[in-house]
């Protein structure tokens, strides 16, 4: 979440990260109740109960709020799926439960709770840095979890590593890529069970 | 291609298939350029030469004509997919060689040639049977890939061969899902080939 947070950019002003973060989480309960594209900062700071002014001296601009939202959102995915893969018995598993995680609770952020889709889209469309850096640690996470299978004999030793975290990645790219997960919203949790299968199988030694 | 056609459904009147092949045509163009969304069968007719109430004697509605066009693309992808697979050399080059051919056509057809991103979208959205018909063909392709592979032992025989096929169809998604191709676009072919490596590693003896 910290590297998520300094990742972000457009923030500015003194580095008060308490104020900063007021805005930010006003920011997403307003977002996630009217939808980001079309709302204005002047619309948001009325709303809030912040000027303007005050909003600009921490942020230059709606997007870098909107980046800081999904810093927070995408930060705290991964604190849920770190603890969730320390609780696992084997790589497998483990593998199995960091996936899954940052599945149902990007359904829940993105979905459910909050209407965050157009901050999704957004995050995606132009390449936000918290995206970038946000599946850099996933796939730091997974090389972690395929490194410890090979070592206890549970995964092949075979194949390249970098090759095998990227195939997995991109196999489960519709269950993380907030636009794809709209697509298979109805397939889950079935979908994603079918490809950790089919992922499992792959790495069996 | 005929499965497909006949798979369609708001078609109506003789089954004079020129005809309605001719409207298909010249609509598919029109839509190509114009985009589907916004166009009304109308403007439609005005634009090809047709009149209105000959349209309608060969289609109950636009989402009719927009299905005929949805079966006659997926009917090519599909022509196209499978006279590929036939000069496969093994049953791994023919799976490689069924996506492969897939997601090629897909980007061409409904990203290149012709706008038609709007017809693919609706198409998803609101399930036409023409998109549903056509994954059962593609599944078919590959199970049959996937038995040739397991009797000549190129393939392992364990995992039910159901599972396989769904494991690997849910995994190629990204490739085959026209809303989801857009997102894939930039990391076309290797995104593509590192999921196919994943998909013959786990289908290994």
């Amino acid at each position: 979440m910290n590297g998520m947070t300094s990742a972000t950019t457009g923030q500015r002003g003194p580095a008060e990260t308490e104020k900063r973060d007021a805005i930010v989480r006003a920011a997403l309960e307003y977002f996630g109740r009217n939808g980001y594209d079309r709302a204005t900062v002047s619309e948001l700071a009325a709303a809030i109960g912040f000027s303007k002014a005050y909003i600009y001296k921490y942020f230059d601009s709606k997007r870098a709020i909107g980046e800081a939202i999904c810093a927070r959102c995408l930060g705290a995915i991964l604190a849920a799926a770190q603890a969730s893969v320390a609780e696992g018995s084997s790589a497998a598993d483990k593998l199995r439960r960091l996936f899954r995680t940052i599945t149902d609770k990007g359904v829940e952020l993105f979905f459910q709770d909050r209407k965050l889709h157009d901050i999704a889209a957004a995050s995606s469309a132009e390449q936000w840095s918290t995206s970038i850096a946000y599946k850099a640690q996933v796939a730091e996470m997974l090389r972690t979890i395929i490194a410890e299978g090979r070592e206890t004999g549970e995964f092949e030793r075979k194949t390249p590593i970098d090759d095998v975290v990227r195939g997995i990645m991109q196999a489960m790219q519709p269950f993380m890529h907030s636009l794809m997960l709209q697509h298979v919203l109805d397939t889950l949790p079935d979908a994603q069970t079918e490809v950790a299968n089919l992922v499992l199988r792959g790495l069996a030694p």
